[in-house]
């Protein structure tokens, strides 16, 4: 009941509201001067349909794209939201800063995306449509994925300030991997998941204090908690196929970036229960790799779903990822916090730094093996985007630009967690705020 | 454990089976008599399809509609049921009496609107498809909204009857609205949620008896049951961009209307916390906002999502939304309790009533500003329908058609809420139905 | 806290992961072999497309299906698995082996129903699409069926062994009926509610033993634990329209399909409402009926959902079913436990048994029915699939076909009960591999 550092919470009165207030005016003038409907989402769109003699109001990108857009929405905001929900007296702030955040989070990652990717020449506009908020979504997920590693050890505020250099890194980075480099990753194994868990896990790095201990005694879970989790790890399981499709080509390319995470994912509970089952001397489950770990294959399909991966090459992934992850959090997630003072409050590192690394990988082999036997010569092409200035690319080319993505992931992350982390406000333990 | 008032349980146990089966024989007849497939849901499809040149079964409105049915009926049920188990006596109560009277009103729903505005003159049936059902599911809506005025003070029949003069009323109400004043409401913020609101109101004021005080220390809530409220907002909040979208124009008109209502309710999120967190000596955030006050921006873009609000406009709306929501909260409910003599458990006057009148306010104004430059003239026309009768209609006319909808609608909420009300059998506090 | 075998459970701390990585290792080395992507989610889609004169990626069966498939994959992992978590001590471990074994379950449905129903002739190779993992989720829900008949009576690798024949013996009962019966079954009423419901009960009644009564004292519900359980029984109700639709035809079938479903479930809310209000001396609602008996609806307008079976005929379904499902809570699991030594945990006889066995005959009586003039010629072969060899069947002979499947179901759900259920290892009470 009693509160960690009282004095500083009557900051958290003033400088709290202060924060959303100011951001979200400076989002109100930014969108006002920038962004604007594109033209699937502009009255226009019926003109614009007569003019590129499109037949049927179903031909707008909306009706490819929304079903999915709703699915990981709810990763976001449920399933985010509740799988940090295990701590018993954290649950309510899990789900109540994560809605904070992701509610900032997505409008900067409009704008941030938007200045890179979907500036109209013409106009100087931002133009949106429903891609645009599955990308946000997507950008969101880097920060809350971070906040996995902090969570219960920084106040709102730092959240805040933690989410708009994540956001902004991520819209750089992810320029640098998808449109400089031409690496692919419709899951995000690498832009999302390898930048956003070493981004988290570097602040966390530069936020350990040694009397971070006194608040062990804050940090566990009871079972109606973890009851709670399972909820956010299901709704991120169940849906974790729309999340590696949502933005991958129409037609064949969602269809079966769907079928590869779905498979991928089913493998990983397999495995991941029997590393559990296997690490307890009474052969009881641990909820925490239950919770987490069985979510590993979706992560490290995220890159490779959209190619030619086989469905018995998303099993072996999952089954990979399934054992390397559940091993994770009973070997190194302790390791980390002895030798390397990287508390990590959620397993972050398990569940989606070494799963999003060995998916930046699988894509690169993948990319690499491609074929036109495999992929036919219009499938080729379309697959891996080999239009353009890029026409003349080979597979093997491809691979390696998949491999530089993955670096330029790792180096963002770690870099920019070192930077954000060391010039952040100093640590307090505000476990809390909400009650 | 006690039951408050024993004998009158004897009544429920014959009252509450005898209603539900006397209702439920009559939807039977009725549907027997009245209701039959759309030409889109009937087995002629086949040949529909042919003599009206349809290319694909694609083109079928279920494509267009059925993923957003499915979110707006996951609100319904999931959103609107768990967002009132707050209460830690009353949780399972909530949402087992929201599950009954929104199974009741869906029915009634279809055959009320039904007549209204789907009978087929031809042979005087009722033909229903997935746009019936979203509007039967929007009907119910706005029963909910005003069983939150009155949760833990009525018993399951007056529940019924509520309902049963709810969605009558509504079916009236919109068919002035919607189709002899020509206002549009996408989203329902005059049509659902102003009028829900005040129709809970109103009964509430009605059944306004002092000895309820008593009642008071049944009410209040638990860690537990404020996190299951958590499951029920976040569902709303995820799902509004459906709500408002689902029975809008295909194309851009559905694409639209998710876009602003992502925008506005993501801006809630930030002025609701930052509220809160001011209104609290500690800086803690009070739960209750969070619940509730950040859903506001939904009500409140409702009408003007369709339109071309612009992504700032929304984003202006969500901010203002938020704060007066939350200020509703912490100086309104308890005003209108003490001075008013109006109780409004789960204070739907904060999260429908006001922010519904600020939509109604914001269509109107959208509406008479719209002009051919912004909309294109096919895009005007389209927007707002200005065809056959209303060809010549101009945005201002329109705009002042979209006010005196909003007039209907509150005189519908007030006055229907007030006979309802005063007609309602003495009140009876049943908290203990469910245990 | 004391687990009841403690010797046992170094077993299954072996033999879990044993099987946990055999099987998959099974699994992927037959998925190797057999299971590859069809034509639509394969990258030659775009030539597929040009060859066939497909006009837009939208044609993509995707976009028909993909949709409906989250809904039906979150029924699988959410509705089924909160449902069972009602039990006091067993809410983690009711969610964490109804994922496990669904986990496992949809591979193997994968390759069983895929080699007898999508077996490429041309390269021996079976072909997957949005609509096989669709199929796959369908089988595992009858396996989830079973489960919970036997829920915390049971070891998991006794759930593995009985998931691992269930979905053997519902590929075989599956292609039988469909395929060689020609029975038409879009919601599973036969194939899936009642082989799966007699499949568990003949298994629990191969399973008792006198000292089950023992562990009495821990089965029992707690109000919160009530409250999950609640989730599983929305998010089942909600999504049941999607389930009944998920694979009929594409159009008017589907549309149809899912507003029969609709109402259906409506129906029974009111129904089976009113029967556990009337059994109940205090007029209190038994919790237990509402999350349960108000599914039965969605259960009997399985089969018939996709035919003609009008909006009144799909209420009345739910009106008969509402009452029979609660009546057999009251009634009839005391006496099967009491007298036929039938143990049925969840109750799953009330509320899949009896109300599959209902939906086939009432899609034999519906199918019986049809006519020229109500479903037009054309409408008539579209719906019942009077193609190929079998265009020149009649309605009436379609009826005893539906019949004949659901004796085929009925036969394999009692037999492969009784075999799989008498060869089992030895019963062993492990409430408490979880917690």
């Amino acid at each position: 009941e009693q509160c960690c550092d009282r004095p500083k919470n009557t900051n958290v009165r003033i400088s709290l509201p202060a924060v959303c207030f100011v951001w979200q005016i400076a989002m109100i003038i930014l969108f006002g001067i920038f962004i604007r409907y594109n033209e699937e989402s502009d009255t226009h769109w019926i003109e614009h349909k007569t003019s590129n003699n499109i037949s049927s109001n179903i031909e707008n990108d909306f009706y490819f794209r929304y079903p999915s857009f709703q699915d990981v929405h709810v990763m976001i905001f449920v399933g985010f939201g509740f799988l940090m929900t295990f701590l018993k007296r954290y649950s309510f702030g899990a789900v109540g800063f994560n809605f904070l955040i992701a509610g900032f989070g997505l409008q900067w990652a409009l704008l941030m995306q938007g200045w890179f990717h979907s500036l109209d020449p013409m106009d100087g506009k931002i133009k949106i449509g429903v891609e645009s908020m599955i990308n946000a979504d997507f950008c969101v997920a880097s920060c809350l994925i971070a906040y996995g590693a902090v969570l219960g050890k920084v106040s709102p505020v730092q959240l805040m300030v933690m989410t708009l250099f994540g956001v902004t890194l991520y819209a750089v980075e992810e320029y640098i991997i998808l449109s400089l480099i031409h690496a692919r990753d419709a899951g995000g194994s690498m832009v999302i998941h390898t930048f956003g868990a070493y981004y988290g896990l570097s602040i966390s790095w530069m936020l350990y204090r040694p009397n971070l201990d006194q608040s062990k005694h804050r940090i566990g879970s009871v079972y109606h908690s973890d009851v709670f989790a399972m909820i956010g790890t299901l709704f991120l399981w169940m849906f974790w196929p729309s999340f590696n499709s949502a933005i991958s080509d129409h037609g064949d390319g969602q269809h079966r970036a769907a079928i590869n995470t779905y498979l991928s994912l089913a493998a990983t509970v397999l495995t991941s229960i029997a590393i559990s089952s296997l690490s307890q001397k009474t052969g009881k489950l641990d909820m925490v790799h239950i919770q987490n770990a069985t979510l590993a294959g979706g992560v490290a399909v995220g890159t490779a779903a959209e190619f030619m991966l086989m469905p018995y090459g998303s099993l072996i992934v999952g089954f990979c990822c399934g054992i390397i992850s559940t091993l994770g959090y009973i070997y190194i997630t302790p390791f980390m916090e002895k030798y390397l003072k990287i508390h990590d409050t959620c397993g972050i590192h398990n569940l989606h730094a070494m799963p999003g690394v060995i998916g930046g990988i699988v894509g690169a082999i993948t990319a690499a093996a491609a074929s036109k036997d495999v992929y036919g010569t219009e499938g080729l092409a379309n697959t891996f985007d080999f239009m353009g200035k890029w026409k003349d690319m080979m597979p093997t080319q491809q691979g390696g630009h998949q491999a530089a993505g993955l670096c330029v992931a790792l180096c963002f992350g770690i870099g920019g967690g070192i930077i954000v982390g060391e010039s952040g406000v100093p640590i307090r333990l505000c476990v809390c705020v909400f009650s």
